[in-house]
C-alpha cells in the first residue's frame, strides 16, 4: 500500500513554541517523520512524502512536493492514484511520534481485509491516519475530520473501521504530548527530546516535560512495544 | 474475572470545576462509573466497587467499602483475592468514560491468554487499567504509574502486555477530555454532558466543548464501535 505522509516545511509545530526554539522546532518535526516513515516501512507500507516545499535531506524515500492546503493536496493524490492503479491508499501524519509497526498494520490490514476506509482518530477529533480502498472517498481535514470523514464515507456509502490505538491517536502538538515520546517513544524523536535535555516532571502532580541537566530518567523503555 | 473499579465520592473531578458546579461533577462522575460498570460486564468481568464511602445508589454490582488510599485500598484487595482464589483480577478506573466492551476484552483477554500482567496506560503516563495474573505483583498508582507498574513487573518477573488503546488511554479528567466523550462516547456519560448543555466546539481551531443551547450537535455517532 502506498502510504502518504503530508509534511510542512514552513513554521512547524507552532504550539511547541513555548518549550522548544523555531530551529529546534524543525529538527524535531524532523525526528518524527523519520520515526514515522521507518514505521510505515516495517508496517509494509510504502511511504512517500507529500511536502509542502522541497526538503533538503534525504528521507529514504519519494517526496512529491504539493504547496496547496493539505486537504486539496491529499485529495489530488488520491485522485491521481485511483487514475493509475484500484489499490488502496493511506496517509498517516508526520507527528505520530510513538506510532509502531504494528498500530499502522492495523489500518492497513484493515482497508486490505474487508472494510472501504479505516480511520484512526486522533485526540480531539482529529483524523491522524487513514487507509483508503473506495472510489469516491475524500478527505476534509478541517475542523473536527474524524467526525467529517465518518459523514463523508457514509455520504458515498464506505464501510469503515475505526482503528482504537492510543499510540495513532497521538499526534504531537503541544508540550503536554511530548510526555507521551519519553514514555512510549523509542526512536528518533524520543532520542532527540533526551539529547536536548528532556526529561518527564511530574513535581506538580501531573506528569509534564521539562529541560533537566540530564535527560536520561526513564529507566524502563517500551521493550515490548504495543 | 473479578474487576475491582475504584471510585471516589469525595471531590470527585475537581480538574473540571471550570466547567461543572460540584453537584454537576458528581453526578458525571456517576454516569462515568455507570459506563466503565456496564462496560466491564459486557466485557465478561465481574465488576465490584471499590468506593471510599458507601455509595446512595444501586450500582448493580457489589460495593466494597475502603477509605484508604487508592494504593493501599488495591493492594490489600489483590492480596485478599489471592488468599480465596488463584484467578485473575482486573483494575479499571471509573472515569474512562469511553471504554467499550472490545477494548476491555482486549486487556483482560491478554491476561487470560499469556501475560502476567496487562496495563492500559494512559494519557501522561498513568496507568488506566489493568489485569494480574501472578501472586507477587503491586500496584503503585502515585507519579507516572505506568513506567512504576513496568518496573515493579520485572522486579517480581512478571511477564507485561501492554494495552495500545485509545479508549482505555482516556480518563476524564479535564475540560478537554469532555470532547472526547462527545465525539466517541455512547453511554451515560455522553448522555448526560448533552443533556447538560455541552457540544462540540472548534470556534479557535480546535475542537473543544462549550455549552451551547442545544447540545446535540453531533450528526454521527460510533455506529460501529472500536
Amino acid at each position: 500500500m502506498e502510504v502518504l505522509v503530508p509534511f510542512s516545511t514552513e513554521c512547524p509545530k507552532s504550539r511547541l513554541s513555548a518549550v522548544l526554539e523555531p530551529g529546534e522546532r524543525a529538527a524535531f518535526a524532523r525526528a518524527m517523520l523519520s520515526d514515522v516513515l521507518a514505521a510505515v516501512d516495517a508496517a509494509g507500507g510504502d511511504p512517500r512524502v507529500l511536502a509542502t516545499a522541497s526538503v533538503d535531506a534525504a528521507l529514504g524515500c519519494p517526496v512529491e512536493v504539493d504547496d496547496r492546503p493539505l486537504t486539496t493536496a491529499v485529495n489530488a493524490a488520491l485522485s491521481d492514484r485511483r487514475a493509475v492503479d484500484d489499490g488502496s491508499v493511506g496517509v498517516v501524519m508526520a507527528d505520530l511520534a510513538i506510532a509502531t509497526p504494528s498500530a499502522l498494520r492495523g489500518l492497513f490490514d484493515a482497508v486490505e481485509q474487508s472494510a472501504d476506509v479505516s480511520i484512526a482518530p486522533g485526540r480531539g477529533g482529529g483524523t491522524n491516519a487513514l487507509a483508503v480502498d473506495h472510489a469516491e472517498f475524500r478527505v476534509d481535514y478541517h475542523g473536527s475530520s474524524y467526525r467529517d470523514h465518518r459523514r463523508i464515507a457514509d455520504e458515498v456509502g464506505a464501510t469503515v473501521s475505526v482503528i482504537d490505538s492510543h499510540r495513532l491517536a497521538t499526534d504531537v502538538d503541544e508540550p503536554p504530548d511530548l510526555a507521551e515520546v519519553l514514555i512510549h517513544g523509542n526512536g528518533a524523536a524520543a532520542a532527540w527530546l533526551r539529547d536536548a535535555g528532556f526529561g518527564l516532571d511530574d513535581s506538580d502532580g501531573r506528569v509534564g516535560v521539562a529541560r533537566v541537566a540530564n535527560g536520561d530518567d526513564a529507566a524502563i523503555r517500551d521493550r515490548d512495544p504495543f
